[in-house]
């Protein structure tokens, strides 16, 4: 890795939401040059494992092990790094310490963009709580006197929320659409890693394609698969389009 | 109690909170032979109590008695179980072992609904502090990771939120009107049990007036006395009406 | 029909609105035995023709021909009667004729409910403006001093709206989900009338396949196919759930 | 009149609209020594006078004769001017030559405040619509080439909405709470000249009651009667309070 | 003009707004390459020419005369077209004709982007009949068969609401911050056309710079004046920043 | 100070936030006779002292005691007493402790007003989490149990919610304009104590210029300087205005 190379962040709360929510852009980028590296808090282990918690007597430290050889293989299918936080779900309780953790992760991968969960979620605490953790962990990232080091500058990322499971009850108010057709092979790929989660691979690639429709109709492009995100911050453009 | 009984759930901060806002749902379900259990965090005892400390010397465990006891009379006209869990108020400080006891009683009555605070109250921190709570809790319950029984299946209720004393302030917006024509006297009762607050009698007797007339007006029936919810999560019905 | 039929009015801007939002909703309560009426106000012959207008030469009678045509078979295979009010379309301009016609209907008909768009489109002025006045007629049909007959009394039926093509832009919030998989298969096959729009086809079983998803989850209730509706007025109930 | 004499301009639907939403700040602000003059710009002749079409027979100029007569009479009471626009109701039409009139009421009058119905209104589209019209004549009223006077400026006075029937359901979210007790009496009276609408002398009376409830606990002070505003426009103020 | 310049279209009510709040836009793109056309509505004759009513015995013609002539040298400064439609202001009264000639400009410019005002506005009813009137305008202009010709396609370009005088009071959120830093003294210079307005040139230089501070902020690049924009519909990418 | 003294509170995250967005409201007030007390929770040391963190080996120690410098002479400037909580910035973190510190201070000044942050800031946490503080404490001090003492009654005060940075980013909607023409000199003076941040002196006196036009338009009264301010709570009047 060079300086000069452009780097994404990516904060889920759980495996199954980067590759659901966000594999398209974690593999597109990588195809661009981009290093993008995620963090994922938490196994999904007591929340979103049914199946696994099926088999008597399975110990928690299975069930988490197994979350985290698919969410490793997923990563890798993209092509994107991962790390583990380990915060325990349902409920997810971060620490100060994971948040200076992210805060690092913020100053040395310097990302150009970070993706994460949208701001509220009734079905799922997990997610904003994770939402929350990401935005308060970008701006200390960005503050002089947090491990002041005077020959660094730091700026905030622009930050773009996901789609969560049941848009309209989240608030979730999407204003970008990113063509994933170069990389939809890949995300299907990663999907597949999810075994245990079939009916989840085809609400997903049904979501893909009618973001993607949506996107032919509102650029007049053609496309057929995308991802739906919301961008937070203003755009700051030198041209309109 | 059979496995057929239907139950329902009601999660207050405050003992008046659920006699003023959702006695007419408790007791009109009781008649339909639900079980209802209320939780009531607090006592109330610092911040609605005012009466209590006029005079001087008493104790906070005298108010907390009496507080008790008036809540749990309530509970008796009403028909319903109520279970203290003595949080204190004023603010309302829950701890992960309430959580944990609150995700115990979800899964212990498996209600066919929950009744809790509207999500904002600029007035009182702890109404909305009780609403995330009781929500966080519900979301919990159904992992099937959280003390694992392959045996059982838990499924997430729905959640009507009952109306806080200034509505528009607390940007509810009742979507659901209940009819409790057939049990208003016990409502009235319970208000009566309420003895230093005999100006609210009056205010949620005129609240439920108000209610009831609007009930009639969107629904074209006779009505006189009602009580305004807002549903959390979309109705998923088999026929329009 | 006896007057203790129930009865369902559909209000919709173009032909393809009733089939891709509501014909699950229409053919669902034929089935139970209601009346459905759809008042179908433009043919979309300038706005959602397009095929149409490739064909050089092509006269505007003969694309609002095959449109009546398509749209009085779909009708047809749902089992609803069909009025056309040949409005025009691109821009629909709804006469004050048209608006007391329409009120004559609502008080011929007497509907349960009534279903039409969304109050916002961006995309396509012809929605809002088919949800005002329908929602403007329901209001001058229960008019005592509207064509007064003092023999009969009116009330105002219960309003769902259906769900528009870019559900978040149009801030379509969805609060009820209506199981339509008895008639599913009705559904599609009203579809394949829209023979021109083929693309469509699978937008919309797509869009039908994840409500379904959404209403299982919601309910804890198997579910394969839905449509989502947004209910304007409050739900009046006897019993929550 | 001097030119010192303040005023106040109140444009309403319908005759009932200024009695049980403004009846209040009227007689209040006559009684501080405002002029104060209501348009009223339908007689409501077709969609509030229920009870005068089930006698049969009746004639559409005897209905209007008679909420013309109390609509007077209510006006007298509380001590303000009545102008009477007849525009017919359910839908309320208003014609350009109205608007100008209006127009020039505004600009006769300088209204120190103007009181109209709440911008959306599910339940009656003449309210939302009477909205728009007084906001829309007091800005043209204000520009200085329409009937140009270069002796005169005219500047824009703010606008408070009153409460409509169903507070939650018009999106109103009342900002100012006028306290209205020392002239209860003279609100309660010009109810009573609403002879045909019992049910609603109660229900207003409730309002005030609970409105009033409110502003006393918003601000400290005791008050029993009260009427709920929106304040559409910034208040500008030299000091906070 | 080959048919590879990139156009752009500004629909604004009356002279000033172009001025105030979009001339950076106009500018940069005419700077960039763009064709960029402005309709003028109307001449702000009676509501935006105060200064010119002063002068006792002005005819209207001379009003619109004035404004005209400073809107079209503002224009040329911009390197822009201008077309008037003299609709009338306070109120701006727009006629089909009209609504047809502005779909024929939408079809002979084939805009890239269309700017006009904000959907609300309190304080100027002129402003959101523009931004409905562009808006409806664009979708027909893209209706096959409106004066259909099977030889071209249409589709419809990005819309961006500039930015209101009051933009919290106008619901106007922007999310989009353009850099005018290159053609700053342009904008400038058109302001100072607009000669009887000088206590405006300033109020929109202070917005210019701290749009521009903003932008900087937002972006982490320098920039000293910026616009501020609302998209209205999503932004359809290939890569994310 | 008698009793009869009237009393402001605010509190702010870091010191720039009084000087910025509040110092109008504060010398206004001081020079009205108020006593006016500010509570800076933290002195922005990490997050709002860039240019301190620039000169190599600088001490935390060093950064506090300058920001506190700063603030106490701003704060003399004023006329306000301040008070500093020292919390710590980029994260805020509140203790129960402090909680109860400005418990006792609402007490002991029995504000007339509180002035506090916006509920949201997507730039900065600390900001949404002192207001969060501030209205938790507000609401805490009126409780009759806490610290009960029956010889007296407390009332909670109105709270103002101050500009933030980027305020439609921050859901800020301004319905309050105070004019600060009286005391621009005093605020302006302020700005220079904060030597360091000479950029945003000329922003805020941008921001106190567009404010006070838009307080003039408003209002129709001339001014040139004001502050936008946020009413929480509704405004309980005797009189319209």
């Amino acid at each position: 890795m060079t300086s000069a190379q452009k780097t994404g962040l990516v904060v889920t709360a759980h495996p199954g939401d980067f590759v659901w929510r966000a594999a398209g852009a974690i593999s597109l980028h990588v195809q661009k040059g981009y290093r993008v590296k995620i963090v994922c808090l938490a196994y999904g282990e007591r929340g979103e494992s049914q199946w696994a918690w099926k088999k008597p007597g399975v110990a928690m430290a299975d069930v988490k092990r197994q979350r985290h050889d698919e969410s490793a293989q997923a990563a890798q299918i993209l092509g994107a790094e991962i790390e583990f936080f380990d915060a325990g779900d349902y409920p997810l309780r971060l620490s100060e310490e994971m948040l200076y953790r992210l805060v690092d992760i913020y100053r040395e991968v310097q990302p150009s963009f970070v993706l994460t969960h949208a701001s509220a979620d009734p079905y799922n605490g997990d997610h904003p709580e994770a939402s929350r953790f990401a935005q308060e962990a970008r701006v200390i990232a960005q503050a002089a006197g947090h491990k002041p080091d005077p020959s660094r500058a730091y700026s905030a990322p622009p930050v773009f929320l996901f789609e969560p499971h049941q848009p309209e009850q989240c608030e979730f108010r999407p204003n970008v659409i990113l063509n994933i057709d170069p990389v939809w092979e890949l995300k299907r790929k990663a999907f597949e890693v999810l075994a245990a989660q079939k009916h989840l691979w085809e609400y997903y690639t049904r979501v893909a394609l009618n973001r993607g429709l949506q996107g032919s109709r509102n650029s007049g492009r053609p496309m057929t698969y995308a991802e739906a995100y919301q961008r937070v911050f203003p755009d700051v453009v030198e041209e309109l389009r």
